[in-house]
């Protein structure tokens, strides 16, 4: 019987210019998929090279972390963009990434991953724009996210995300931040999430009940000392319960 | 026997969001090159996108026009830009324009075309990025330049392109702006120089020398209103002549 | 009896770098208060220092045009930014300008005008940046507005403002361009309800009824011929009503 | 008998949006001046904010760290400018900083630091850029450069500076980083050539020279926490040494 397989994926390169963000050396010995911001809200053309260089030396998947045009509010400001206009920016960053690096996948970042998961006319332009590029290539989104949906209406394949970090509301959504239990603290129970996400394709609501969590790839982040130590544990604990960690999506050239 | 054939290349999608910067509808039934601006001195991907629409339309083959990143100086001012970072850059704008069309060809703008004429890194760092990206991309450039012979000597494929409106020294090399004949305002003159370029691979100096002009491309301009009146009696006079207007390069997809 | 007065206000300096916006150098002949935008959403620092020095030599008063960071989108896009940050990026902008000249008051542009008219997080940073930087500088501002209210209850000098080709409704604000009737398009009903605004204080609605409209400056545009060409026969028009068109704001060094 | 007195000065607020870069906090603690970065090579408008509030809490004075407009390069790249542009955006960011402090000094950064210390043209504009601001603001750089001569020439009050951890020539010149020698590291070499330079203004070359080093104000580092450490050790020594170390600029409102 073939083991049970997942994927961890991670932001990096959200370096610009002189300033650093993150451990990106760190996380590519932790992650099989890695989100490179591409020039727009982070990421400048030599960081895109490096990292690429090194994703693809260790075997781990290039997706791009697309993003507002918005350096100085690092692409977590909403910003009601023209459908066109959004669309357009998107397509220019995979395709600037393209040159880098096979481009194995599509994430939103920041506002724009919130603003798609509920809004037609922003998770429309993702759509459009990986439409125009690649229909092949995999959106990764949150399941049952406004994306998702209009993603899979489109033809495009679409894989699904959980956070081992984040505590979880009934209908499938994460909680605010601004609640309590919004982000799990203690690393046995963000392993555990993680393990119960990849095997069970469950995740435990604040209340106790269980919600359908239909996840390939799992989400750690890696901007603290702190997060890369548990991103770490949660890949050690995923091999534990007998998962083979990899990447969903096989760059192919 | 078949007829000559010379290319007309110009500038195009010099914009910026709500800035609009010469008639990219009117060049783009005279040219049949558009050097597309990619983002970092001019060119908003909005304007990449309808500019290449527009050319593959016509038939125009579409080129990076590749320049520093200078939005406030139109990439007109030279940058001290480390090799690998330069090269970064254009490799960054060629992949970018490339998610919007077939790139058929890369042309340096601005300070980095004069740059990369005379001095060895900045012209080794555009050969890196253009073999970098496709090895078979042609680089559009002066005849006899530092970036022709770097070029030539990585094994890229190199078009020389002459300005029918300058004015050329014996050595080959333009007049600089300062010097009286550096640019040619009368029509008839323009035409003239622009087909013996085309048909007899010659140019005439300033004092009535003629010197070698390799050029499978004749650049025009479309900033102003008499420029593109200019550009469409290059044209006609290419074609009473005999010549045949078309892409030295061949989009193919 | 003194004569009524009235200013007549414009945005200028909108241009960046190479690119250029409308017709600063007719507008100043025709306007008493130039908006000048700040190097956000338009305006470089060459631009600013020659509008500024040419508003001074003839007179015109001197706003700051203050928007969001968003070269790309014009300042057109909502954004929704963190209040402190909107404060400061509008502080920023004022303190920029105030380099180039004696700014005479504050006047949001495009996407932060309409957001800061209803939302009370934007108005308040803009009452907040303009208490910082000097509380005795006045604010332009639709009358009724959120900014309105809240620069007033803030102790700021609020001047409202009126657009002579806009319609109004009943309640006071300008119907949406959708809408037909939005934009006044003949010469004569332009000049016709600039004159009513300054010297009645009311405007007329779409079905006849007529507003209060206290307003001290009238709006005018500059970014077509026609525009600048309507501008001026607004002016003219003014005069010839009697009323003397000068600046609310008096430059003071 | 007074004693004498030095001024210590760092890079400050060179982060921008999402990016940190230094240890602010730690080094308003040590300096009595505070280079703070405008916006155009760092520098975001709520960084300056917070930068310049802490200094004057603390009695740091404000010095606008002016530079090129070059974030992804960090104001490190040359850029061939034209005069009066370079003049309006030092101009531009002088004014943008008085709006969040009290401007005390102009220091350039980085390639301009450099280039303006031996090129006329630059050198130029930032000695127009503070004569238009305000003449009475001293320019904080190199003695003997040509910056400094200009200055002076100009009417401008001049600062002279001096790095604790840079090796001289006898020219009084620095020596290029990539000769051996260019950079001390012995914590107790540093603090010995800030205090001669502070006490006895002379520095001694590699070779054992001495050179007259007329210095008001001490270079400090502070991107790296060892940087931290040795700057507090240079204060320290500097005070044993008998020396008040304070602005040499008084902040006046």
């Amino acid at each position: 019987m073939p083991s049970l397989s997942i994927d961890l994926n991670a932001d990096l390169g959200e370096g610009f210019g002189r300033w650093r963000l993150g451990d990106d050396e760190a996380l590519l010995d932790i992650v099989t998929s890695a989100n490179v911001a591409c020039g727009f809200h982070a990421g400048d053309p030599s960081t895109m090279r490096r990292v690429c260089a090194a994703a693809t030396a260790k075997g781990v998947a290039i997706g791009a972390q697309v993003g507002y045009r918005d350096l100085a509010g690092f692409g977590r400001r909403r910003i009601e963009y023209e459908p066109d206009e959004l669309r357009d920016d998107i397509l220019y960053q995979i395709g600037a990434l393209s040159a880098f690096g096979k481009v194995a996948y599509v994430k939103p970042h920041g506002a724009l991953y919130n603003v798609a998961a509920v809004d037609e006319v922003q998770a429309g332009a993702v759509v459009a724009a990986v439409s125009a590029f690649d229909a092949a290539l995999p959106v990764l989104c949150q399941p049952g996210s406004t994306l998702s949906r209009l993603a899979i209406d489109a033809g495009l394949t679409v894989v699904g995300e959980g956070f081992a970090d984040r505590g979880y509301r009934p209908d499938g959504t994460l909680m605010p931040r601004s609640q309590p239990g919004a982000v799990l603290h203690e690393a046995g129970a963000v392993v555990a999430q993680a393990v119960r996400m990849a095997v069970e394709k469950v995740v435990a609501t604040g209340d106790g009940q269980e919600v359908p969590s239909p996840v390939a790839s799992i989400c750690v982040h890696g901007d603290t000392p702190g997060a890369v130590e548990l991103a770490a544990r949660v890949r050690a604990g995923l091999r534990e319960a007998g998962l083979t960690v990899r990447p969903f999506a096989y760059p192919q050239s």
